[in-house]
Order: C-alpha cells, then structure tokens, then sequence
C-alpha cells in the first residue's frame, strides 16, 4: 500500500506527494501530461507517465550503480516513484552530444552534427525569465549555486553523460542532449533529481537516426507514443553486446 | 599629410583605411552614423565620430598608462586614428557594474541595481545570428579563442573597467558597462581594439543617473549630441579632485 500524503506540488508532467512515513521522502506521480515551447503547446501522450517512471528508475538505478548520488529511492507503482525530498537547485544543466534544438537555432548548426566534446549549457529554470541561458557569473550573481557546486555540477552532468551514452549506444540509441537537474537534501549534499525520460532528452536511433523523444510531440512528427514505447522496449529489452 | 591608402571595411561606425608607410598599421576614421537594435535603426549624431575620436583617444592612452596593451598608436586628424593592424577576435566582451538593457530583460531586474561584482558576458560577434551570448563551451566550441585566451581576455576586462571605473568617477560619470573587442597582431598578442565611446558605454551622471551614452538615441530620450559633448567635456576639462 501506497502511503501517499498530500499534493505539494503540481509540475508540468509530475505530482509531488507527501510520504506518511518518513519526511525526508517524497513520492513523485508521473503524468501523460505533455507540454512544449515554454507551456505553450500542451497536449498527452499515452501511457507517457508509465513510461517515464520506468525509463527513469532504469537509468537512476543504472547512474547509482555508478557512484552517482541521485534522489532515487524505489519505484513504487506503475507511476509512482520514491525520492529523497530535496530543494530543486532553479538551474537546468543542458549537456549536449550532438547538435539539435536551440543550439541550432543559436549558431546556425545544422541538427546532427557530432560536437567533439560535449557542450553543457546552464539555464534559470525560471517560467517568467523564459529560461535563459546563464553563464558562470550570471549563476553567482543570481546566487543560485556557489562557484564550487556549479563545478560539482558540471562535472556530474559530464560523468552521467558518459555513462548514460554507453549504456544508452549498447540499445542503438544516441544520447543527443539531455536536461538535467539537481537539488540538495537536508543535509546539503547534492542529488540528480527530476527525471531521465524520453521528455527531457534527445533519443534518436543509432542506425536511421530516427527521433525517438518529445521532439515527435513538439514537432507534430506523429509515432509519438510508439517512440516512447521503443525507447522503453530497448532499454528493457534490448542490449546488442 | 594622413597616408591614407585604400578603404580596407566599412563598419556601422567607422571606416578602416590602409596606411600607406607601415603595412601593420590601419586607419580608424570616426563616422556619424549610428545604429541600434541590430542595425534596424539608423540615423545621425552630428560631430560623434570627432568626439569619439578624441574620447578613444583619451582612454586607449590611459588605459595604456596603465599597461594595457592596445591597438592605438595616434590621433592623426579629427576624425582619423592610427592604430596597428589586428585580426578581430569575433567576441564581444560585455563588462556589467550597474543593471541596464539587455541584463535587466533577462532577469527581469530593475536598471539602475548596482552588482556586487562586475558581471563579465561574452557575445559573438555575428550579424547574421544576432550576437548570441556564448558561455566558455561555446567560445572553444566555435574555436573563437582557446581557454587561456579567452581567460586573459576576461582578466583584462576587469582590469579595464576598474581602470575606467576610476577615471569617470573622478569626473561625475558612472561606468554602468562596456563593451570590449580585441584582436591579434601578426605576432599574435592581443591587443584592446575597436573604441571606448558613449557608443560602446553607458555612462550616467554620477548625481542625477542621467543617461549620457546611446541609449538616448536608441530610446529616443532627445539630447543626443549635447549628451556626447558633455562626456567629452568631463573627460577633457574636468576632474572634481
């Protein structure tokens, strides 16, 4: 039985619930929920919540493996996940593999171009702001994170990178870019939060370089839900080695 | 006698000529011409090429008193510049001590908050995609600069803006920001280029925070060429100690 308390907070694509029983937890419920351009396009997709809660206990189990600290504690239902409460640090780490989205747009880079290192990119996590884009000073200004934990950072964004491309290229996917975000927890460590889910990065299929994530949504590609359901499948199912 | 040779490149704000006698020396000639918002307004702020000759002048030598390297060799006539031939570094450095324009917009910050720490930004230079801001993966990325580089020319914009910081201030004018372009000679040393203008700053009176730069012809606030001739007048004729 579910000890779920009451809702604390409403996102985009998950609940925050309380957990009766120990206050330094929290349960996450992932919605179908789908929205796109800064809110503007809203819409469902399928099965989506499920979905999301298992790619993302995979992977959370897959970077705990690993030595990174996550906020995963268990999957506890179908759409239910239980996480270490924290207090979301408002940054979004954006790591980029190969060229796609705003960066495109930003330097007139043609999607699919393999960048020789990884590119992170820090935003606000701000719906008012828009999101934008930091640099390191903008971050110390705002006083969102000390110069020591947004190297912490970028230094975690970088390792999950690496560990979630290996894993992810053994299931013929390409990691293209990814949002990730951290908060710390009551004792102050800091902890990946949030999700790893076909929403919140590129996916695309190592041989065709079909997509395979939200951009089906965001760009009316259709096969939505089929490629949720596929990143699912392979990450399940699949390994090629 | 100015040995000017043939016309090398028309910017929005000056013209580049060969100087005949010295292949490593170009001339700067100082037009009227102004633009703003990305060149999609345009007009005329009389006698502006002459003051901003002249208040270049002014600050490339005292930037050089100060051991800052720079493009500047002489004043030559009125509107005319003498400097050393460099290849422009496609960045813009941005140096922040007070909110205004575009920093106000990102944070939805008020113009006028005084930073605790001067906020460095860095911009590519690049009509076309319209100066994005670059964070320092983006400078390697697009090879603007290589990491040691790019730190030195963040380490020389502070250490200009505290030069300049202390020159105005003794003359009633508040450095709010600057921007900075430099460039290589053939020797590869980089050196501060372009000017350091009421085009490039923003400078407000230091009792009644009026507007004394640009910013009066892009808004539209009337006094446009008084403005510019009351800086020249404070940096030529005045200091209050």
């Amino acid at each position: 039985m579910i000890k779920k308390g009451r809702q604390l907070y409403e996102g985009k694509a998950k609940i925050v619930y309380e957990y009766k029983g120990d206050p330094n937890l929290v349960i996450q419920f992932f919605k179908d929920d789908a929205t796109a351009f800064d809110g503007v396009k809203k819409g469902k997709i399928g099965n989506k919540g499920i979905i999301n809660n298992s790619i993302s206990t995979r992977l959370f189990r897959l970077l705990g493996e690993h030595g990174i600290a996550t906020h995963f504690v268990d999957k506890i239902s179908e759409r239910d996940m239980l996480v270490k409460l924290v207090q979301i640090i408002p940054i979004e780490m954006i790591v980029r593999n190969i060229v796609a989205g705003s960066l495109s747009k930003r330097f007139g880079w043609d999607e699919g171009i393999v960048l020789k290192r990884p590119i992170v990119e820090v935003y606000y996590k701000s719906d008012p702001l828009h999101d934008p884009m930091l640099n390191d000073e903008h971050v110390m200004a705002l006083e969102l994170a000390t110069e020591d934990e947004l190297a912490y950072l970028r230094k975690t964004a970088r390792e999950i990178n690496e560990i979630l491309c290996a894993f992810l290229e053994e299931r013929d996917l390409v990691l293209v870019d990814m949002k990730l975000e951290f908060g710390k927890d009551a004792e102050g460590n800091i902890l990946l939060a949030d999700e790893i889910s076909p929403d919140t990065c590129r996916y695309w299929d190592k041989k065709t370089g079909e997509k395979l994530d939200k951009d089906r949504f965001r760009r009316d590609l259709g096969k939505v839900e089929e490629s949720y359901e596929e990143v699912y499948r392979r990450i399940f199912l699949e390994s090629s080695r």
